[in-house]
């Protein structure tokens, strides 16, 4: 049976989770959820972001279903670093995947491009990089003020992020880009490099390229269907995540997994959205991002099939959506889950 | 009498620097030009990037006229480090300045978006940050490497640059966008944004914003036209420059500069595009962005008629132009340097 912990959070988060859940119990029938009210209600009542009780009672599940985190009332990069990010450092999730795909229904800010034009999937490394905290400051506040921050990269680490991108490329259509900045960050980027290159001589199926990021953020604009799989840095993949969202109709779809590929830990599913406070309570978020989460964890534990079809139904809701017209988050939900249950039934 | 050296480098850049050349006799009669033969001959010849003897005569030059550097017979990097940045460091050239407009006659991949709509320019720090160098590798190619990369700051260098960039705005739409990843580069994001404020609270007529850098990368592509002037580090301006130059129709078109604002040591002016080794030499090369950097230069040069004139001329240039005609490189230069003269007579 699986277990899966769900952090519904804040703002729309506990709508678009509670509809996601629905698609969740007909593509894993009998999994055990376990809810955990942290974000900003805990926070702002006990100044806990992630206590250590809670760290390894998670610890014990399959995955993680994330709705969103963050609101005003909590001082920026609280939440983000205390539970977001030290959840992918604790447990070890070094694949962070973000599937971007133009759907049918979605509109795109670029002309000439259709539905099928733009599909690709970006694995961003998630436990190096610029992200580690490494850095500092000196003589705070005054003119002579100088900070730093570091970025922290190894073999260990590139390596593996970079053989988990060549299999998605090998299981698709068998292009990889690795995306830096060789010509200036020489010792990150060359690490980078170096190890593409080493692994992609054991996959000689896979054809492979190398872009500079600034370039890499250029073309996901004005060629984005000229990209398959791209495996790049933290930080960068950060940046071209968002490029990426933004090309395909808005963070309001997109999903993304913060996945450990080893199940030594579980891996977080999670709509890219945030909070959305403004519109919290209403009944009018828009769930299928949610969703799509929920299809990442499914194929992270192997269900395959029940991925697919949650996919399917979340593409044939956006397909016969009439621009304009306002969503309804349960009957988004209830529309998704019947779907799936036709489908697998 | 204004001295510019010029660089006309590679490839392509030889071709749109003669045309640019024009423009600049006619907009600043009698200027002195002195010509350096850098880039990857001088490289491939003499091993040499950028002698010492010729570094200080360009240090009495009022600015540089650069047209591309890059050849594939040269190794990444090495031009671009020993010679680009070379001079940025050098000559303490901190702003990076980028004007991104869509012009009349250009085509923008976004759907929706018309010439006029957007109009902003992107004051990247260029002297800081990732740039520098710092950093290294250990166990070079054992599976035990690690590499770092330092990211250094100053409240010196970030605030010299946030001023211009609030001098900037001042003089345009009186709007200022601080871009930064303060919620996990908290320390050097830190220094960024109370330096900000600070500088902020002497320019009440500006309003000002700040935004993730990811959220700006995804605002320029679904919302440009919300931009006037940007202000950020080096490593996200070389990123989110890139951005811009797509969304208003390609690095074919634009033009940056690295200046120093103090003009203590001559700035760099040049269009963005490379040295295109494919189109060199077949007089097809569109020399636009070479000739929008001499606007640049002599705005920086504090000529601003005469930029205007040469802004103007593009415009009309572009606007005319048939979509599909081929590119005179010669007859463009001739057709604008012709209209400035009209302009200035
Ligand atoms: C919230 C923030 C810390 C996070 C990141 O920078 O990784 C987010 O932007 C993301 O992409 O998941
Ligand atoms: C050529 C390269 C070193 C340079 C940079 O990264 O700054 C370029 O991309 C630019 O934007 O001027």
């Amino acid at each position: 049976m699986s277990r899966i912990a769900v952090i519904a959070g804040d703002g729309i988060g506990q709508e678009v989770i509670a509809e996601a859940q629905k698609a969740l119990s007909v593509a894993l029938p009998g999994y055990e959820s376990t809810e955990y009210d942290l974000g900003a209600r805990l926070y702002n009542r006990t100044g806990e972001v992630l206590p250590e009780s809670v760290l390894s009672e998670l610890d014990g599940h399959d995955a993680i279903l994330l709705g969103a985190i963050g609101d005003p009332s909590v001082p920026p990069g609280v939440l983000e670093r205390g539970l977001l990010l030290r959840l992918r450092f604790e447990f070890d999730q070094y694949v962070n995947l973000r599937p971007s795909r133009l759907y049918p229904g979605a509109t795109s800010p670029l002309a000439d491009v259709k539905p099928g034009d733009i599909d690709f999937v970006v694995v961003r490394e998630g436990t190096e990089g610029l992200y580690t905290g490494a850095g500092g400051n000196l003589h705070t506040g005054s003119p002579a003020e100088i900070a730093t921050e570091e970025s922290l990269n190894t073999r260990y680490g590139t390596e593996r992020v970079i053989r988990d991108a060549f299999e998605r490329a090998r299981r698709r259509r068998g292009h990889l880009t690795l995306v830096h900045k060789t010509n200036v960050l020489v010792h990150a980027g060359g690490l980078w490099k170096r190890t593409f290159d080493d692994v992609a001589a054991e996959y000689q199926d896979v054809t492979t390229e190398y872009q500079h990021v600034d370039a890499a953020a250029m073309f996901l604009v004005n060629r984005p269907h000229t990209f398959d799989v791209i495996v790049t840095d933290n930080l960068f993949g950060d940046i071209l995540t968002d490029i990426a969202a933004a090309v395909t109709g808005g963070i309001g779809l997109a999903a993304t997994g913060s996945i450990n590929p080893d199940h030594t830990h579980p891996s977080t599913f999670e709509p890219v959205h945030g909070s959305a406070p403004d519109i919290a309570g209403q009944g009018i978020a828009d769930p299928v991002a949610a969703i799509s989460s929920t299809a990442l964890l499914l194929e992270h534990l192997g269900r395959a099939d029940a991925a697919a079809a949650v996919n399917a139904a979340v593409e044939r809701e956006l397909a016969s959506r009439d621009s304009g017209t306002t969503i309804r988050t349960g009957e988004v939900g209830d529309r998704v889950a019947a779907d799936v249950a036709g489908q697998l039934s």
